[in-house]
């Protein structure tokens, strides 16, 4: 058994961007000495008036060494940064934040990085937006946070990593280095280069035909307009764990398009195949957790038809608020020349009913229930 | 120029389920005359008592012959009782509500369907619940219906579904039955295929791989969950547009697969196609309409970070409401273990600032704007 290592700083950022400066304002909201550095100095002036730290300058009275080290830059500057924080700060404790680990984290041993004090680590938190600007204190407060493990590093390292999660508000998960490189190419970066694919089938295609498209598009494709430099450096990074679940996913399709192709041909024996992976598609499906962590919590469905004016939106959740229904989710139906919006809300089965009395005692256009 | 021939009725609407029946009660609204039939008696029960229409029966005074016969059964029975329909009724106007035409159509006409009265629809409208019980009034209200065209029908009945639409209060958009079947493949049908196919690769996942899930793994499988056995038919009968569609997707993901696969074994050349993909995916996801059919308008995102309790959203939406802001759409940010909740509101941009003040006034945490 470690003992848990508490954080006592100074940790040193280094990378001032949405995670660097948001892990600083965690931080020095726990009261910690954050010394911040980047090489954008109009990042570090931002987050420092943010109250994320303080400059990190050398031979500036701060010479004493940081007890940890985060690196938080973009994954392809990620290995040379951890190299060069281990080999100038001898006694600190080292981690990152960037979304692949084992390349990274081998590159950064290669380059001369301390394995002993080396941990990686991946906050699951972000925002759309980018920049120290967008940094928040609690970006990370309940979100996990894994930590990897590994033979080569210390349990105290290990333990401080830990603790650095924890005092910023993350909930620290422990996984091997390719057991997290697997889990993110599977939830993560798999989806992305599926989504960025189907969506490239778009480009060519007619107007009227994608005229027609509804929500089931529009999902498959959200994430199609993400960053393309930074995903093209995260994918590279993980590439071998991708192809993996790229190689299964690929097989899986190749064998529905053979099926396909018979049965254009009449042959009808092969919608067997199509049987299959729709059933097997709903059977992984119910797998992903729901919102809370819980699997096991199937929330209701209420359909409410609302008008497409201020003020309706606001009505609605009013109505669920003063019967003191907590809403798990709402989800507004797009549809091409339709005014009107149907809005999904989804509550815990239980008060579902509640729910669509409060509603429809208030005029609201109740659809049913799923 | 075809003059716009009026519905004037009887419609004999053959299976009383959700779109059968909300199609009697659309034209019921509209004053007209409507019979239901099903194979399933409960079904025109629950439409006639929601006021859906009258029963049909033979020999019993409804000896005239309908209008329009409109077939509302699932896709495998559609062109068996389109033959039927058409050759009990010499002189009605036939048509079908199928999401697949090509097929169904040309079966419909081999099984003795006047080619002449039979026009192909596919109205744009559904619920994510079934059977007569959850019709509604409007649910074609301002949603495309498709009619597809054909050398063979006359002018007359082409005009007469396109009224029949009308009618029920949806737009009626001409397409050739090829450019339906492959409108819907590109932005329906493949969709499908591809969630179901990486939804299915959770089955075998290991529960903490899937415990990392975040909102892009749930947006790419939402339609996973659908009914299996109704795709089965759908897909079977619009095979040859899907399998086009699916030759293209699983193309550019074979690329992806040697890119990643090179990438694994360090050589970073092929970076160039990851970066081309993503691009590419980007290009074509910003073609996809928004929800006012309009893809030059690019909403504003403000977040929002709100306590996981009763009457937060409400107040939010109040908050807006009351600056007179109109909300596009709302999405809430689903992470596991993180009870409160980040919701992102779209808003045109020229209102976001404004937005963001009315928030702040009424102490919101807004976490930034995109």
């Amino acid at each position: 058994m470690s003992v848990a290592t508490p954080v006592v700083g100074p940790v040193l950022v280094i990378g001032a961007g949405l995670i660097g400066a948001s892990i600083g304002l965690a931080l020095t909201r726990a009261n910690v000495e954050v010394w911040l550095q980047d090489v954008d100095a109009d990042q570090v002036e931002t987050a420092v008036a943010m109250g994320a730290g303080r400059p990190y300058m050398l031979n500036s009275g701060q010479s004493n060494a940081p007890q940890i080290i985060v690196v938080a830059v973009p994954p392809r500057f990620a290995a040379g940064v951890l190299s060069r924080a281990s080999l100038e700060f001898p006694t600190s404790v080292i981690t990152d934040v960037t979304s692949v680990k084992n390349n990274i984290l081998k590159q950064a041993i290669e380059g001369g990085a301390d394995a002993v004090r080396l941990v990686g680590g991946h906050p699951m938190a972000g925002r759309e937006v980018s920049g120290a600007a967008a940094a928040r204190k609690d970006l990370f407060d309940d979100r996990l946070w894994i930590v990897t493990t590994s033979p080569d590093s210390s349990s105290e390292a290990q333990s401080v990593v830990e603790q650095l999660a924890l005092t910023c508000g993350a909930i620290p998960v422990r996984m091997t280095v390719a057991e997290h490189d697997q889990a993110v190419a599977l939830v993560s970066h798999a989806p992305q280069i599926v989504s960025s694919a189907f969506a490239a089938q778009l480009v060519a295609a007619q107007e009227q035909h994608i005229a027609v498209a509804g929500q089931g598009l529009r999902d498959m494709t959200r994430i199609a307009a993400s960053d393309s430099a930074l995903w093209v450096d995260i994918l590279s990074e993980n590439a071998g764990p991708v192809a993996e679940v790229m190689g299964g996913v690929v097989a899986e399709l190749q064998e529905v398009l053979r099926a396909l192709q018979e049965l254009a041909h009449g042959d009808h024996e092969h919608a067997e195949i199509l049987d299959a992976i729709l059933r097997a598609g709903a059977e992984g499906k119910a797998r992903i957790p729901g919102r809370h962590g819980n699997a096991e919590i199937p929330f209701s469905q209420v359909a409410v038809l609302i008008e497409d004016k201020p003020g309706e939106l606001a009505r609605l959740f009013v109505a669920a608020g003063d019967a003191s229904i907590n809403l798990e989710d709402v989800r507004i139906e797009h549809v091409l020349g339709k005014p009107s919006g149907l809005v999904e809300l989804s509550v815990r089965p239980e008060v579902a009913e509640a729910l669509i009395t409060a509603l429809v005692s208030r005029d609201f256009d109740v659809k049913g229930i799923a």
